[in-house]
């Protein structure tokens, strides 16, 4: 499945905006994202990640491949439920999974038009705004609507540095 | 966790004997087993073992590590429930590891004495008898007691080797 992605800072009105133009909420998530680094290839290098993430609906497991343009984050999502996120993180590390990172973050979603927009509140980073769709060949369809929606909030400049990027660039 | 076992070959009255020992059938299971070699490491020499079991009541992902000893076949086991083993092997397939052999088994299941008894048709391999208890620091004593079962059951001679190990064997 291809995940397709924008992502801007979000504005204090943000959130108004996003009602106005006649968003549906779908209710507010606490994550922790714990991201890992494998033993055979430099995920940083290769633009890929593997994350468990706990939220209160249960844990997963994601695999995201390199992003799939230049405009927007894009890139293929392979995601399974686990039932025991700890044993998952020991099974990685005894795999040869380095742990490279948390990231932590309460995300308020809305429905619009099939897509999901996400107001992420990111510890150490601060507020973002997130327009998903989901594709398989038709993505490039997609991403025009996605990045629509975006010029409809009024936010211009895109970001394609995942939330890990963003804070391990902030640590230097 | 480790998980402490003990295999052999069954005989045509095992089955009897098992319940004759007073073992509790706890059901029937058939199992599709998916098993993975690791990019980073051969897992055929490191002894290690990386399984997505499918069956009736779900699937699981395994991490099984080298044996502890010499007389069973006693391993660190890790194990998750995934809601989506295709998924899985998807997941596993992009981070670099290879589908190596799959092995189909029915497996009649007795419980005996906070043991687990297993008489397991195993396709192209006939059947075999497994012991089965669970421990922690503890391992050693519970190697006694499913030892202790493979005698009662008058079953001598233990293979150490796996059912994925047997079939390579097999195919030369």
């Amino acid at each position: 499945m291809i995940e397709v992605e924008v992502k801007a800072r979000a504005y204090k009105d943000s959130k108004e905006k996003i009602e106005a133009l006649g968003g549906t909420p779908l209710g507010v998530e606490n994550h922790r994202d714990l991201y890992f680094n494998s033993p055979s290839r430099d995920f940083k290098k290769s633009d890929e990640a593997l994350r468990i993430r706990i939220k209160e609906d249960g844990a997963r497991l994601t695999y995201k491949g390199p992003k799939l343009d230049q405009q927007t984050k894009s890139r293929r999502e392979l995601t399974v439920k686990i039932d025991d996120p700890a044993q998952m993180r020991e099974i990685l590390s005894f795999l040869g999974f380095v742990l490279s990172a948390e990231v932590r973050k309460r995300r308020t979603k809305y429905s619009y038009q099939g897509m999901v927009i996400a107001l992420d509140e990111v510890e150490g980073l601060g507020t973002f705004l997130e327009v998903e769709a989901q594709g398989e060949e038709d993505w490039e369809n997609e991403k025009e609507r996605v990045l629509s929606v975006l010029k409809k909030l009024e936010l211009k400049d895109t970001i394609r540095r995942s939330y890990l990027e963003l804070l391990e660039e902030k640590r230097g």
